[in-house]
Protein backbone atom coordinates (compact mmCIF):
# COMPACT_ATOMS: atom_id res chain seq x y z
CA UNK A 1 0.00 0.00 0.00
CA UNK A 2 2.89 2.45 0.66
CA UNK A 3 3.99 4.08 -2.41
CA UNK A 4 6.34 7.30 -3.01
CA UNK A 5 4.11 10.12 -4.10
CA UNK A 6 5.71 12.88 -6.11
CA UNK A 7 6.27 15.47 -4.71
CA UNK A 8 4.06 17.73 -6.78
CA UNK A 9 1.30 16.09 -6.26
CA UNK A 10 2.50 16.22 -2.02
CA UNK A 11 2.26 20.10 -3.06
CA UNK A 12 -1.32 20.36 -4.75
CA UNK A 13 -2.82 18.24 -1.51
CA UNK A 14 -2.88 21.21 0.93
CA UNK A 15 -4.70 22.99 -1.99
CA UNK A 16 -7.30 20.21 -2.26
CA UNK A 17 -7.94 20.41 1.50
CA UNK A 18 -8.45 24.04 1.70
CA UNK A 19 -11.15 24.16 -1.30
CA UNK A 20 -12.85 20.68 0.11
CA UNK A 21 -13.32 22.20 3.55
CA UNK A 22 -14.61 25.52 2.14
CA UNK A 23 -16.66 23.67 -0.21
CA UNK A 24 -17.70 22.17 2.97
CA UNK A 25 -18.32 25.49 5.10
CA UNK A 26 -20.05 26.52 2.00
CA UNK A 27 -22.90 23.23 2.44
CA UNK A 28 -21.82 21.25 -1.03
CA UNK A 29 -21.80 17.97 -0.83
CA UNK A 30 -20.36 16.48 -4.06
CA UNK A 31 -18.77 17.91 -6.61
CA UNK A 32 -17.32 16.00 -10.02
CA UNK A 33 -13.85 16.24 -11.05
CA UNK A 34 -15.01 18.93 -14.04
CA UNK A 35 -16.41 21.40 -11.58
CA UNK A 36 -13.40 20.76 -8.83
CA UNK A 37 -10.94 20.98 -12.26
CA UNK A 38 -12.71 24.53 -13.14
CA UNK A 39 -12.53 26.05 -9.63
CA UNK A 40 -9.27 25.18 -8.82
CA UNK A 41 -7.80 25.53 -12.32
CA UNK A 42 -6.28 21.92 -12.36
CA UNK A 43 -7.48 19.85 -15.41
CA UNK A 44 -9.88 16.98 -14.72
CA UNK A 45 -7.61 14.27 -15.56
CA UNK A 46 -4.85 15.62 -13.15
CA UNK A 47 -7.38 15.79 -10.53
CA UNK A 48 -8.27 12.35 -10.89
CA UNK A 49 -4.45 10.89 -11.07
CA UNK A 50 -3.44 12.85 -8.24
CA UNK A 51 -6.28 11.32 -6.13
CA UNK A 52 -5.85 7.75 -7.72
CA UNK A 53 -2.24 7.58 -6.24
CA UNK A 54 -4.15 7.15 -2.69
CA UNK A 55 -6.32 4.90 -4.31
CA UNK A 56 -8.84 7.01 -5.66
CA UNK A 57 -12.40 8.08 -3.76
CA UNK A 58 -14.36 8.76 -7.04
CA UNK A 59 -17.50 6.99 -8.16
CA UNK A 60 -17.97 6.79 -11.56
CA UNK A 61 -20.49 9.37 -12.94
CA UNK A 62 -21.41 10.59 -9.60
CA UNK A 63 -18.42 12.65 -8.70
CA UNK A 64 -16.68 12.74 -5.32
CA UNK A 65 -18.38 12.86 -2.21
CA UNK A 66 -16.60 16.01 -0.47
CA UNK A 67 -16.80 15.27 3.27
CA UNK A 68 -15.17 11.86 2.25
CA UNK A 69 -12.74 13.20 0.49
CA UNK A 70 -11.39 16.11 2.76
CA UNK A 71 -10.84 13.03 5.53
CA UNK A 72 -8.95 11.04 3.14
CA UNK A 73 -6.83 13.95 2.17
CA UNK A 74 -6.40 15.07 5.52
CA UNK A 75 -5.18 11.49 6.30
CA UNK A 76 -3.04 11.41 3.66
CA UNK A 77 -1.40 14.54 5.17
CA UNK A 78 -1.40 13.40 9.02
CA UNK A 79 -3.71 16.32 10.01
CA UNK A 80 -5.88 13.72 11.91
CA UNK A 81 -3.19 13.19 13.91
CA UNK A 82 -2.09 16.16 15.94
CA UNK A 83 1.32 17.22 16.09
CA UNK A 84 2.62 18.98 19.56
CA UNK A 85 4.62 21.95 18.39
CA UNK A 86 6.23 25.30 20.06
CA UNK A 87 7.35 28.55 18.24
CA UNK A 88 10.81 29.84 18.97
CA UNK A 89 11.26 33.56 18.38
CA UNK A 90 8.54 35.73 19.42
CA UNK A 91 9.51 38.96 17.05
CA UNK A 92 6.66 40.05 14.81
CA UNK A 93 6.92 37.55 12.64
CA UNK A 94 6.45 35.19 15.48
CA UNK A 95 3.60 37.18 17.12
CA UNK A 96 1.87 37.26 13.48
CA UNK A 97 2.16 33.54 12.98
CA UNK A 98 0.76 32.97 16.74
CA UNK A 99 -1.88 35.68 16.48
CA UNK A 100 -2.97 34.54 12.50
CA UNK A 101 -2.45 30.52 12.20
CA UNK A 102 -5.46 28.17 12.95
CA UNK A 103 -2.46 25.56 14.03
CA UNK A 104 -5.30 22.73 15.22
CA UNK A 105 -6.54 22.87 11.26
CA UNK A 106 -3.40 22.46 10.22
CA UNK A 107 -2.41 19.33 12.07
CA UNK A 108 -0.64 20.68 14.70
CA UNK A 109 -1.21 21.73 18.53
CA UNK A 110 1.08 24.86 19.19
CA UNK A 111 1.86 24.02 23.34
CA UNK A 112 4.63 27.15 23.61
CA UNK A 113 6.12 30.04 22.66
CA UNK A 114 9.87 30.90 23.48
CA UNK A 115 12.36 33.76 23.56
CA UNK A 116 15.76 34.51 24.51
CA UNK A 117 15.16 37.83 24.98
CA UNK A 118 14.44 39.02 28.46
CA UNK A 119 12.36 42.22 27.55
CA UNK A 120 9.81 39.55 25.92
CA UNK A 121 9.79 36.35 28.04
CA UNK A 122 6.92 37.27 30.71
CA UNK A 123 4.83 39.22 28.34
CA UNK A 124 2.04 37.62 26.07
CA UNK A 125 1.17 37.20 22.33
CA UNK A 126 -2.61 35.97 22.26
CA UNK A 127 -3.37 33.36 24.70
CA UNK A 128 0.75 32.71 25.12
CA UNK A 129 3.22 33.66 27.41
CA UNK A 130 6.47 34.18 26.16
CA UNK A 131 8.53 31.44 28.36
CA UNK A 132 12.36 31.46 28.83
CA UNK A 133 14.31 29.67 26.33
CA UNK A 134 16.83 28.66 28.71
CA UNK A 135 14.14 26.15 29.30
CA UNK A 136 13.12 25.20 26.63
CA UNK A 137 14.99 21.26 27.49
CA UNK A 138 12.33 20.40 30.20
CA UNK A 139 9.08 21.90 28.27
CA UNK A 140 9.93 19.65 25.01
CA UNK A 141 10.39 16.34 27.47
CA UNK A 142 7.54 17.06 29.70
CA UNK A 143 5.34 17.95 26.63
CA UNK A 144 6.59 15.55 24.20
CA UNK A 145 7.00 18.30 21.69
CA UNK A 146 7.48 16.93 18.29
CA UNK A 147 7.89 19.90 15.88
CA UNK A 148 9.46 23.64 15.91
CA UNK A 149 8.62 26.70 14.06
CA UNK A 150 11.59 28.80 14.01
CA UNK A 151 11.04 32.47 13.57
CA UNK A 152 14.77 33.41 14.73
CA UNK A 153 17.08 35.43 13.12
CA UNK A 154 19.30 34.40 10.19
CA UNK A 155 22.92 34.14 11.68
CA UNK A 156 21.55 31.95 15.17
CA UNK A 157 18.81 29.66 13.20
CA UNK A 158 21.46 26.67 12.74
CA UNK A 159 22.52 26.61 16.43
CA UNK A 160 19.36 26.66 17.45
CA UNK A 161 17.96 24.19 15.03
CA UNK A 162 20.94 21.67 16.10
CA UNK A 163 19.86 22.13 19.86
CA UNK A 164 16.43 21.38 19.23
CA UNK A 165 17.47 18.22 17.17
CA UNK A 166 19.24 17.28 20.24
CA UNK A 167 16.05 17.40 22.09
CA UNK A 168 14.23 15.52 20.01
CA UNK A 169 12.22 18.24 17.90
CA UNK A 170 11.35 15.89 15.06
CA UNK A 171 10.15 18.50 11.82
CA UNK A 172 10.96 22.03 11.43
CA UNK A 173 9.06 25.12 9.87
CA UNK A 174 12.05 27.61 9.10
CA UNK A 175 11.06 30.92 8.07
CA UNK A 176 14.79 32.06 8.30
CA UNK A 177 16.36 33.05 4.71
CA UNK A 178 19.01 30.38 5.78
CA UNK A 179 19.21 26.59 5.02
CA UNK A 180 19.15 24.25 8.00
CA UNK A 181 21.87 21.38 8.31
CA UNK A 182 19.85 18.92 10.37
CA UNK A 183 19.95 14.95 9.90
CA UNK A 184 18.18 13.50 7.00
CA UNK A 185 15.75 11.88 9.02
CA UNK A 186 14.13 15.49 10.12
CA UNK A 187 11.50 16.98 8.33
CA UNK A 188 12.19 20.57 6.98
CA UNK A 189 9.77 22.78 5.42
CA UNK A 190 11.35 26.26 4.03
CA UNK A 191 9.22 29.46 3.95
CA UNK A 192 11.39 31.72 1.30
CA UNK A 193 9.81 34.91 1.09
CA UNK A 194 12.76 35.94 -1.36
CA UNK A 195 12.05 33.03 -3.69
CA UNK A 196 8.83 34.08 -3.47
CA UNK A 197 9.41 37.81 -4.25
CA UNK A 198 11.61 36.33 -7.41
CA UNK A 199 8.80 34.26 -8.50
CA UNK A 200 6.37 37.35 -8.58
CA UNK A 201 9.03 39.25 -10.53
CA UNK A 202 9.48 36.79 -13.02
CA UNK A 203 5.46 36.44 -13.29
CA UNK A 204 5.41 40.07 -13.99
CA UNK A 205 7.69 40.28 -16.49
CA UNK A 206 6.13 37.17 -18.37
CA UNK A 207 2.54 39.06 -17.98
CA UNK A 208 3.79 42.46 -19.32
CA UNK A 209 5.12 40.26 -22.27
CA UNK A 210 2.20 38.68 -23.00
CA UNK A 211 0.06 42.26 -23.30
CA UNK B 1 13.29 32.86 -28.43
CA UNK B 2 10.67 33.39 -25.96
CA UNK B 3 9.23 29.90 -24.62
CA UNK B 4 6.91 28.91 -22.33
CA UNK B 5 8.57 27.68 -19.57
CA UNK B 6 7.12 24.96 -17.37
CA UNK B 7 6.33 26.05 -13.53
CA UNK B 8 8.69 23.72 -11.75
CA UNK B 9 11.61 25.46 -13.57
CA UNK B 10 10.38 28.57 -12.50
CA UNK B 11 10.41 27.41 -9.00
CA UNK B 12 13.83 26.33 -9.25
CA UNK B 13 15.14 29.55 -10.53
CA UNK B 14 15.18 31.45 -7.29
CA UNK B 15 17.11 28.96 -5.33
CA UNK B 16 19.77 28.31 -8.00
CA UNK B 17 20.21 32.75 -7.74
CA UNK B 18 20.27 32.55 -3.88
CA UNK B 19 22.50 29.93 -4.09
CA UNK B 20 25.22 31.42 -6.50
CA UNK B 21 24.82 34.58 -5.04
CA UNK B 22 25.96 32.96 -1.75
CA UNK B 23 29.04 31.52 -3.91
CA UNK B 24 29.81 35.01 -5.05
CA UNK B 25 30.12 35.63 -1.71
CA UNK B 26 32.25 33.11 -0.58
CA UNK B 27 34.76 34.00 -3.54
CA UNK B 28 33.77 31.15 -5.79
CA UNK B 29 34.05 31.95 -9.49
CA UNK B 30 33.78 28.73 -10.84
CA UNK B 31 31.69 25.39 -10.26
CA UNK B 32 30.47 22.31 -12.46
CA UNK B 33 26.76 21.25 -12.66
CA UNK B 34 28.14 18.16 -10.47
CA UNK B 35 28.86 20.14 -7.32
CA UNK B 36 26.10 22.36 -8.50
CA UNK B 37 23.86 19.47 -8.03
CA UNK B 38 25.82 17.85 -4.56
CA UNK B 39 25.32 21.14 -3.12
CA UNK B 40 21.70 21.88 -4.12
CA UNK B 41 20.58 18.05 -3.69
CA UNK B 42 19.21 18.16 -7.81
CA UNK B 43 20.75 15.77 -10.26
CA UNK B 44 23.33 17.33 -12.29
CA UNK B 45 20.89 16.48 -15.53
CA UNK B 46 18.50 18.00 -14.26
CA UNK B 47 20.25 21.39 -13.64
CA UNK B 48 21.91 21.02 -17.30
CA UNK B 49 18.36 20.57 -18.67
CA UNK B 50 16.95 23.67 -16.54
CA UNK B 51 19.40 25.93 -17.50
CA UNK B 52 19.69 24.56 -21.09
CA UNK B 53 15.65 26.15 -21.42
CA UNK B 54 17.55 29.24 -21.50
CA UNK B 55 20.07 28.87 -23.81
CA UNK B 56 21.91 27.21 -21.45
CA UNK B 57 25.36 28.60 -20.02
CA UNK B 58 27.48 26.31 -19.16
CA UNK B 59 30.98 25.24 -21.31
CA UNK B 60 31.79 21.46 -21.30
CA UNK B 61 34.70 20.62 -19.61
CA UNK B 62 34.50 24.31 -17.46
CA UNK B 63 31.29 24.32 -15.67
CA UNK B 64 29.76 27.63 -15.21
CA UNK B 65 30.77 30.74 -14.57
CA UNK B 66 29.31 31.86 -11.20
CA UNK B 67 28.79 35.91 -11.64
CA UNK B 68 27.58 35.27 -15.27
CA UNK B 69 25.49 32.67 -14.36
CA UNK B 70 24.03 34.93 -11.27
CA UNK B 71 23.55 37.67 -13.70
CA UNK B 72 21.57 35.46 -16.12
CA UNK B 73 19.32 34.14 -14.00
CA UNK B 74 18.79 37.33 -12.58
CA UNK B 75 18.11 38.79 -15.98
CA UNK B 76 15.14 35.74 -16.34
CA UNK B 77 14.04 36.60 -13.42
CA UNK B 78 13.67 39.98 -14.04
CA UNK B 79 15.19 41.00 -11.20
CA UNK B 80 17.71 43.51 -12.90
CA UNK B 81 14.88 45.70 -13.89
CA UNK B 82 13.29 47.07 -10.29
CA UNK B 83 9.82 47.04 -9.88
CA UNK B 84 8.45 49.24 -7.56
CA UNK B 85 6.39 48.25 -4.65
CA UNK B 86 4.60 49.17 -1.44
CA UNK B 87 2.99 47.17 1.66
CA UNK B 88 -0.40 47.22 2.30
CA UNK B 89 -1.29 46.06 6.12
CA UNK B 90 1.39 47.21 8.77
CA UNK B 91 0.69 44.35 11.70
CA UNK B 92 2.80 42.27 12.71
CA UNK B 93 3.55 40.47 9.95
CA UNK B 94 3.98 43.91 7.74
CA UNK B 95 6.21 44.72 10.01
CA UNK B 96 8.34 41.83 9.84
CA UNK B 97 8.49 41.80 5.84
CA UNK B 98 9.78 45.45 6.13
CA UNK B 99 12.27 45.06 8.65
CA UNK B 100 13.58 41.45 7.49
CA UNK B 101 13.45 41.48 3.67
CA UNK B 102 15.65 42.52 1.23
CA UNK B 103 13.47 43.69 -1.18
CA UNK B 104 16.24 45.52 -3.96
CA UNK B 105 18.31 42.16 -4.00
CA UNK B 106 14.89 40.12 -5.51
CA UNK B 107 14.01 42.88 -8.06
CA UNK B 108 11.61 44.82 -5.65
CA UNK B 109 11.58 48.54 -4.41
CA UNK B 110 9.91 49.46 -1.48
CA UNK B 111 8.25 53.34 -1.83
CA UNK B 112 5.83 52.85 1.33
CA UNK B 113 3.95 51.17 3.86
CA UNK B 114 0.45 51.68 4.26
CA UNK B 115 -2.64 51.14 6.52
CA UNK B 116 -5.70 52.22 7.29
CA UNK B 117 -5.39 52.53 11.13
CA UNK B 118 -5.41 55.71 12.74
CA UNK B 119 -3.35 54.15 15.74
CA UNK B 120 -0.87 53.62 13.09
CA UNK B 121 -0.56 55.97 10.16
CA UNK B 122 2.79 58.45 10.93
CA UNK B 123 4.51 55.56 13.21
CA UNK B 124 7.25 54.25 11.78
CA UNK B 125 8.42 50.74 10.89
CA UNK B 126 12.00 50.69 9.84
CA UNK B 127 12.93 53.68 7.39
CA UNK B 128 9.26 54.16 6.89
CA UNK B 129 6.35 56.26 8.12
CA UNK B 130 2.74 54.38 7.82
CA UNK B 131 1.27 56.06 5.13
CA UNK B 132 -2.80 56.55 5.05
CA UNK B 133 -4.61 54.19 3.14
CA UNK B 134 -7.03 57.13 1.88
CA UNK B 135 -4.21 58.85 0.20
CA UNK B 136 -3.05 55.43 -1.66
CA UNK B 137 -4.10 56.76 -4.91
CA UNK B 138 -2.42 59.46 -5.22
CA UNK B 139 0.80 57.46 -3.95
CA UNK B 140 0.69 55.12 -6.58
CA UNK B 141 0.06 57.13 -9.67
CA UNK B 142 3.06 59.86 -8.62
CA UNK B 143 5.41 57.27 -7.63
CA UNK B 144 4.34 54.78 -10.43
CA UNK B 145 3.86 51.82 -8.25
CA UNK B 146 3.79 48.57 -9.88
CA UNK B 147 3.61 45.84 -7.33
CA UNK B 148 1.70 45.72 -3.52
CA UNK B 149 2.34 43.54 -0.81
CA UNK B 150 -0.67 42.73 1.27
CA UNK B 151 -0.87 41.45 4.83
CA UNK B 152 -4.55 42.77 5.31
CA UNK B 153 -6.99 40.32 6.92
CA UNK B 154 -8.32 37.79 5.10
CA UNK B 155 -12.16 39.69 5.31
CA UNK B 156 -10.91 42.44 3.35
CA UNK B 157 -8.01 41.17 1.21
CA UNK B 158 -10.10 41.23 -1.76
CA UNK B 159 -11.66 44.61 -1.79
CA UNK B 160 -7.98 45.21 -1.00
CA UNK B 161 -6.88 43.63 -4.05
CA UNK B 162 -9.50 44.88 -6.76
CA UNK B 163 -9.15 48.27 -5.26
CA UNK B 164 -5.33 48.46 -5.86
CA UNK B 165 -5.98 46.89 -9.24
CA UNK B 166 -8.21 49.61 -10.56
CA UNK B 167 -5.17 51.97 -9.44
CA UNK B 168 -3.05 50.29 -11.50
CA UNK B 169 -0.98 47.52 -9.90
CA UNK B 170 0.10 44.95 -11.80
CA UNK B 171 1.20 42.55 -9.49
CA UNK B 172 0.47 41.22 -5.74
CA UNK B 173 2.37 39.17 -3.02
CA UNK B 174 -0.54 37.92 -0.91
CA UNK B 175 -0.16 36.88 2.61
CA UNK B 176 -3.71 36.66 3.17
CA UNK B 177 -5.43 33.58 3.57
CA UNK B 178 -7.67 33.53 0.87
CA UNK B 179 -7.27 33.58 -2.96
CA UNK B 180 -7.02 37.17 -5.08
CA UNK B 181 -9.89 37.44 -7.51
CA UNK B 182 -7.72 39.63 -9.64
CA UNK B 183 -8.28 39.61 -13.40
CA UNK B 184 -6.16 37.28 -15.82
CA UNK B 185 -3.43 39.54 -16.43
CA UNK B 186 -2.59 40.80 -13.20
CA UNK B 187 0.38 38.45 -11.65
CA UNK B 188 -0.04 36.81 -8.06
CA UNK B 189 1.65 35.23 -6.24
CA UNK B 190 0.55 33.48 -2.71
CA UNK B 191 2.27 32.70 0.77
CA UNK B 192 -0.14 30.13 2.07
CA UNK B 193 1.14 29.43 5.27
CA UNK B 194 -1.06 26.52 6.26
CA UNK B 195 -0.34 24.89 2.95
CA UNK B 196 3.44 24.50 4.04
CA UNK B 197 1.95 23.34 7.72
CA UNK B 198 0.11 20.49 5.76
CA UNK B 199 3.53 20.05 4.13
CA UNK B 200 5.31 19.43 7.07
CA UNK B 201 2.60 17.19 8.74
CA UNK B 202 3.02 14.63 5.43
CA UNK B 203 6.85 15.07 5.73
CA UNK B 204 6.96 14.05 9.79
CA UNK B 205 4.31 11.52 9.30
CA UNK B 206 6.42 9.68 5.95
CA UNK B 207 9.85 10.30 7.70
CA UNK B 208 8.15 8.35 10.84
CA UNK B 209 6.88 5.66 8.82
CA UNK B 210 10.48 5.53 7.25
CA UNK B 211 11.82 4.64 10.76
Amino acid sequence: MKRKVSDSVINRLPRYYRYLGELISSGCGRISSKALSEKMNITASQIRQDLNCFGGFGQQGYGYNVNNLYDEIGKILGINKKKTAILVGAGNMGKALVLNTNFEKRGFSLKGVFDADKEKIGTTVGDYEILDYAGIEDFIKENNIEMAIITVSKASVNQVANELEEMGIKGFLNFSYAELNTSDHIAVENIHLSDSLMRLSYKMAEKEAEC
